[in-house]
Parts: structure tokens; C-alpha cells; sequence
């Protein structure tokens, strides 16, 4: 078990990112044992080490949403076909991709039953009992919880038939009340999504064409990958009266005037997890912001058979000094020290610590950082403290890497060859003028299969901007990429 | 805001739970929020409330399930029908209670998809991927998720169609490490239910006409409800080699011989918080016990205009010393004094502290438990620490409580007559002899409603022992009860 083979066989089953980053993604997924496909079309079981991300994940964010004076509740799985089809818009958007329970035990049911998409229409049904008066308002919920869309084609945490996510919903008694909660749990996304993901996100709002079906504004979280394509990673939608009026969820105002309430939802689901194995990992495999790791620090002992007992001892000496981190120890006799180290590389394990009898000699450890692969001897009096910094850099540069990628891949152009040429040749973000007409948005979806990701909340400067596909005057600049 | 009106209207809304123990269940459960029926039938929603209840118990039942080596995962919604069909005892018990996906968007399938009723069928169906050689053994995975069964007659938790639980699903190299597996999770939720719930169980065997559809053997833990009826809690399933040969769940062994994997499974759901609100519950409402309770402490402030600053300053000033709790300041101004000592008992909060101009004159507040409804004058600086004595108390009061009457109410007859007559006058438990036929044990169930509900773990004394249904001389004394 020496300090030897960093590079054995074990990483290079991985499919290069550069070659072939779809495969690349696949390969890591399944290789670090996160989730793998089943028998069942579009299914995926998500594995102990994927659920464990998404479990840290769920905590983190769980925390803000209550912070920020929501609660917890759950609500029926099914949405009776009936009102499903009241919110006109919803049910266009979402009937293609419903899966549909006609038969209960041995008996047809009388009204096929949805399994939910999302919640709005079945939510909407048990709000309009629950409201009465302004009093009553406002409400805010939220749930976790699986949804199902019949998926064409699918990938793995990005596009799957089955889902976890998040989704709140809640009634307010103004309009000002909903935009300012449509914004507020924007930006608990935006902060979540940096501070615990390490991935920088362009925050926004959608076009009416990649609005949520129902809603009357929809905006966006939207990150840019390592292949140059962004993912839409939440969504806030400012519902207005829509669901309201057609699902009758009326207040008694202190004015005594019976009113519509105003709405929002919004979410955040498992596909989080494939935006971080995209923006970080790479051919050594995932690489995990230390926040939401379900292991920070991995132990690697390293020993001859005559040292075996101390370096051991030693080991679990240093890692009950680490109480407050997720530690592990691999303290397994069937695998050499080389490919442990491949294996919790591939894994994405922040921080490394290797011990053996020389460091014990030396009264110092070998830490192997995940992100940039340096090593450094620590003097073992300042391991403690040396652990802590070490992961707060990591989590720092993870999100600067993936900030100043973003930066180099963000183009700015007004003139339609040039966005031709940037999309196929380097891809990113573009910064581009649009009139706002959705003619020229789908023109320009149609030649490059870019789409306005999103019109960002805090205005780009239009000045002598021109619109990508007519060439007119243009009121705005968006963002505009290929997408996930 | 005076300190009166203790007995004011408000609970008098409550059914006596004497009266008409089904009602007083219901109007508990809707009167504090837990959670309401919908228009879906037997679909019910679990409100804030209720689900932080549920959520206390996941947590403190996750800690235990992982402590004893398990991993949480996620497996499909669906249960494809070829897989359900394949164990021969599990889909007749299983197939008249499942609700069939039948079409997915636009398209027909053509193989309808059970939505899980449990999940036996598709998690081995994958684990027969996983497992190759006994160094993949054992497999100890957990799944929190909710299930569907199309029940003809539902109530609030107890039994509803959709249902959220945890699932325990296991893979062993040998016969004797299942069995250990079996009987380690029947004492994990042995200890759980009377740790956190305060809910004492009678631990055993079932027999075969109440085992788990597929299973080898089942144990249970049972539970004695405050209108005598048993409530089985948990169950716990030894599966011998039933699915593992259907699915083809096949190891190397070191011997090099090919062999079939020994599985378990075991399950506690949202049933669970019917059982604590059976138990506790009292015709002031909910009694929750205070290491599962959403609130354990409130304050009330008593005040009058002129003392209306100071006393809320004093409340706050408290509320921040109990930071090791989860504490509830009352302070709307909406409500009287009265009206909130009424919904806070009605909620079930262990403790409730009401501070008024006298009580900080005399540097003292009030503390009323919510189990024996005690008032105490506690003087301000044994504040933080008889609050930490006083839930534990109650915890240890309601414990016994349930145990008291749980002794109450187990009678011990061989005698037919005699068992007839105590299940229609006191029901509770009632240990009897048996001999061991299910013919015999069905007699008794269709004469009297009473089912064995365990072959208790330790063997209870049989000298002398004849069967109730049969007088014939029986080798065992079981636990009779009615049931839910």
C-alpha cells in the first residue's frame, strides 16, 4: 500500500469530458455509484451516494425556504383530470407529458386521475377551502416531493420521468405582496445556489415563450455548464390571479369586499445535482462543493504490514479530532492506497488526508485537495485548523473557476453571423438585443437552437442595441444559449 | 387578556372522546390542523402542522435506522406488472389495492404500472443488478417515500390511499444474519415508538394469516389505544429466499458457489401519528409527547395596556433562554389569554408558560403541563432548568401512563365465554391459549373480531394452556385484540 499509482487504471474507465462530455457525464454518474437507469423507461434509482447529495442539498435549502417564513407540508400525489383542465394555459403545457391512472384495484375509475406534474391544481383546489378572509392570508407552503412527466427523452437527474423537487406555493393578498415573494425566493435560490452549490447563476426573467404553463411571469436561475450549455436550475413564477379566479380562492378583504388571492410557486428539483456534476467535475470525476458533500474529508492511511497498527491508530486519532466535518475513514485491507485515492477522486471528495509511518516520523499529514489536485505536508498540530481553511478555499474556488468560465464564455454581439458562428464554434452565453417579438425569439431558436435563457433582472444597457433576427431597434439585451 | 376563561367554548367543539372515540379522532385531528380530508377519496393532506410531527418522527427514527449501518436511497414510483406479478403470495395480496398507471401522455402503455404499493418488486428487481459476490453483502438500504393503496374504507392516517412511510430493504449472505436483521429492526422500532413516542408495545410474531403478503416471517410492535383496540405500528419482515429466487438475486459466495441472497424488509408509516394521538389525546385534545412535539414550550403573556410592553419584554427574554428548545411565543393580539390556553392544550404542547405583571413582581412565572394539566409556580431563576425537569416529566408520565393502562387492560382467559364477553365490555389485550390452527384462530375472528396481534418474543407461560376456540391443549398463550 505505498504512496504510489495515482494514475492507475481505475479513473481512465472514464470517457474523456473534452471527447465526449454527454458520455463523460454518464460514465461519472454511474461510475461513482450516484444513480444508474432501470428496466422502467425514463426511471432512475438514485443511489446511497446521490441520495446523500441530495439529502445535504435538501437541508441547506430547506433551511432558507423556513427562514424566510415557510413550512413543511404534503399534499395528495394525484390531480383529478377535471382540475387539471381548469387553468387552460396549465393543462396545455402539461397534458402531453401526464401519466394517467385509470384503474384502482380491480375497478375503472370513473375520472382518470393524474399523477401530479406539479401541484398547482390540486394545491389550488385545498387553498380555495382554506381561505376565507384576509386573515388567512398569506399562505406559505411548501413541499418536498416526487412529481412525474412522461419524458421522451430522457438523462439522468437532468430529464428523468420521476423527480424529487421542492415546490412552494403560496397566497398573498396583493399584487405587490406575490412579485415581491416571486422575487424574494429568487434570490434564496440565486444565494443557495452560490453559496452551497458554488455555481454562479444569471437570474431572470423568462420570455412569455419559456414561461411556466399558467403563470403570468416566470424568472429563472440559470448556470452555464462545462459544454458550454446552460441549465435552467430554479424557477419562480409569479402566478397572478390565474389559478385564483379559475379554482375560486376568494378572501373576505378588510374592506369587506370578496377578492381573488394573488399566487406564486416555485422549485428547484434533483436535476440541481446534475448542474453540479456538469459545472465542477472532471476527467478525474466529480468534484463536490465541500458544503454539500456527503463526505469532506477522506482518511487514505498508508502502510506496510510493520507499520500497519500504528499508522491505523493514528489515523483514527486525527479523524475524532474532526467532529464537526463528514469524515471518512478508508480503512479497507482489500484495496491499495492508489486506487483508493482514484476511487474518492472519481467521488469528489473535497479533501484527502494521507498518513503514513514517515508522516507519523515527521508529526505531519498529506492533504490532497480535490480541485486543483495539490498536495501539501501539514504540520500535524495545525491539522485541525489547516482542514477548515482548506475546504472554505475549496468551496472559494470551485465557485471562481466556474465564475471566470462563465466570464470567458460569455460573448457579446448584435450581429446574427457572428451569434451563428459563436454558438456552433464556442457556444456560452451571448449577450444579444431583441425587439420582443416573439417571432424573431423563435427565428433565432429555429436557425441555432439558442433560446433567451433569460431578461436579467437588473437591466443590461441597451444602448444602440439592434435585434439579432430583424435587425431593428432593440429595447433589451438577453442572454441567450443552447439549453439543457 | 386576563388569566381566565380556561374552560371557554372553544374545546367544548370537541366530541367527548368517551362519547364516541372515531369522532373525537377526527375532530382532534381537523381542530388543530394536522390535516384535512380532500376531495380525492381516501387522499388526505397533511397540514404544517401534522407534518412536523411527521417530521419529528422521521428524524428521530432516520438517526436510529442509519446508527444501525443503513443508507437512505430513492427507487421508482412504478412497479411495472410482469414485476409485481412474479412473487406468487405478494401479488395476491397486494394486486386488489393498487392503482394502475394505464397511459402516459397521448399513449396507451403496454404494460400498466402499478404505483408502489411497497416496493419488494422493483427494489429486487435492481438489487438482482447489484449483487454478484458476497463482498457486495450485505445490502442495508432505507427509502423514505410515499405508497399508495386503494383502500375501501380510510380514516385520517390510520389508513388513507396515499401514505408516506419508510422502507427497509435488505440483502444478507446467510439465513441467521437475516433473521438478526429482522429482529434488530423490530427492537430498533420497539425502542423508537417508546423512547419518542411514549408509546409502550407489545413486540412479536405474527401468524400466518397475518404475515406480510411474501414474507417468511413478520414481527410487529402493537400498540394498546386509549378505546382498547390494538394498533400495529411497525412491522418487520424476515423474506427468507421468496423474492430472491423470483428475481434471481444470486451471489458468488467464497466458497465459489452460486446462492440466492437472504432479505428482509420493515416499515413504519404515517400511521403512526394516529397511534400518538389515540394514545395521549384527552377531550382537551392532542397530548403530544415532548421529544417528538413541533412546539414544546409556548408562552402566553397575560397582560392588561399598561403592562403590555414590560410583559411581552419579559416573554421575549425568556423565550431566548430556551434556545435548546422548540418554543412558540403567543404574541398575537387578536386572541384572548383564555382563547390560547385553549388552542395551545387543544395542540397538545407539552408546556406552557404564561407570564404576567404579578409574575414579574414576584420574579416567578406559571408553567402548566399539558398531560396532568398541573399548574406550578416556578421562580424565575429554576426557569431554564424546570423546564428541561418538567418535559421530561411528561414524558416519562405519559410513557407510564399508556403503561398503566395498557396493564388495566389485558386480561388473561382460556375461557371462550369469558373472552367473548371481555371484548364486547372492555376489549384491550387479551391473552389466551392457542393451538396452533388457523382454523381455529379464524373462528375466533369471525366469532368476535379479535385476531392474534403477536406470538409475543419472549414465550409467554403455556403450563396448562388450552386453545379458546377449540379446548384442545395449546402449546402457546398469544395476544388477542381487536384491531384498526
Amino acid at each position: 500500500m505505498a504512496r504510489k499509482g495515482e494514475d492507475k487504471a481505475y479513473v481512465k474507465e472514464l470517457t474523456s469530458k473534452r471527447e465526449d462530455f454527454a458520455q463523460w457525464y454518464v460514465d461519472v454518474i454511474r461510475k461513482t455509484d450516484m444513480a444508474d437507469y432501470t428496466t422502467l423507461k425514463g426511471c432512475m434509482v438514485i443511489k446511497p451516494y446521490g441520495f446523500a447529495l441530495w439529502e445535504g442539498i435538501r437541508q441547506a435549502l430547506d433551511q432558507r425556504i423556513r427562514r424566510t417564513g415557510h413550512k413543511n407540508a404534503y399534499f395528495p400525489l394525484f390531480v383529478p383530470e377535471s382540475l387539471l383542465k381548469l387553468e387552460a394555459d396549465h393543462v396545455k403545457g402539461f397534458a402531453p407529458e401526464v401519466a394517467w391512472v385509470t384503474k384502482g384495484g380491480s375497478e375503472e375509475l370513473e375520472e382518470p386521475l393524474a399523477i401530479r406534474p406539479t401541484s398547482e391544481a390540486i394545491i389550488c383546489s385545498i387553498y380555495a377551502k382554506w381561505v376565507q378572509s384576509y386573515r388567512d392570508l398569506p399562505i406559505l407552503i411548501n413541499q418536498w416531493a416526487n412529481v412525474v412527466r412522461w419524458e421522451k427523452v430522457t438523462r439522468l437527474f437532468l430529464r428523468t420521468t420521476e423527480f424529487l423537487w421542492q415546490e412552494g406555493h403560496t397566497c398573498h393578498r396583493t399584487q405587490e405582496e406575490a412579485q415581491e415573494e416571486t422575487i424574494r425566493m429568487l434570490e434564496v435560490y440565486r444565494e443557495f445556489a452560490e453559496t452551497e452549490l458554488a455555481m454562479p447563476v444569471l437570474y431572470g426573467e423568462k420570455t412569455d415563450s419559456e414561461k411556466f404553463a399558467g403563470a403570468q411571469k416566470t424568472y429563472a436561475i440559470e448556470a452555464l455548464m462545462a459544454d458550454g450549455k446552460a441549465l435552467q436550475a430554479g424557477t419562480s413564477h409569479n402566478l397572478g390571479q390565474h389559478f385564483a379566479k379559475v379554482f375560486q380562492i376568494k378572501f373576505l378583504d378588510e374592506d369587506q369586499k370578496e377578492k381573488y388571492v394573488w399566487q406564486t410557486s416555485w422549485g428547484v428539483s434533483t436535476r440541481l445535482i446534475g448542474g453540479v456534476v456538469m459545472m465542477h467535475g472532471d476527467d478525474y470525476g466529480l468534484a463536490l462543493p465541500p458544503r454539500i458533500a456527503p463526505v469532506q474529508v477522506v482518511f487514505v492511511p498508508i502502510y506496510f504490514s510493520d507499520s500497519m497498527e500504528e499508522v491505523i491508530r493514528k489515523v483514527k486519532e486525527l479523524g475524532d479530532k474532526l467532529g464537526a466535518y463528514r469524515v471518512e475513514l478508508d480503512l479497507r485491507d482489500t484495496q491499495t492506497a492508489g486506487w483508493k485515492f482514484n476511487e474518492w477522486e472519481m467521488k469528489g471528495v473535497p479533501l484527502r488526508i494521507e498518513v503514513g509511518p514517515k508522516d507519523i516520523k515527521k508529526k505531519q499529514v498529506v492533504m490532497v485537495r480535490r480541485d486543483t489536485r495539490e498536495k501539501t505536508f501539514v504540520p500535524e498540530e495545525r491539522f485541525v485548523e489547516t482542514v477548515g481553511e482548506q475546504l472554505e478555499d475549496i468551496q472559494r474556488n470551485l465557485f471562481q473557476r466556474a465564475l471566470d468560465f462563465r466570464k470567458d464564455n460569455t460573448s457579446h454581439t448584435d450581429d446574427y453571423g457572428e451569434f451563428k458562428e459563436i454558438i456552433e464554434r464556442k457556444r456560452g452565453f451571448i449577450v444579444s438585443g431583441w425587439c420582443g417579438d416573439p417571432l424573431c425569439e423563435a427565428k433565432v431558436k429555429e436557425d441555432t437552437k439558442a433560446t433567451i435563457r433569460c431578461l436579467p433582472l437588473e437591466e443590461l444597457d441597451a444602448t444602440g442595441a439592434r435585434c439579432l433576427a430583424c435587425g431593428k431597434p432593440a429595447a433589451k439585451r438577453a442572454y441567450f444559449a443552447r439549453a439543457y
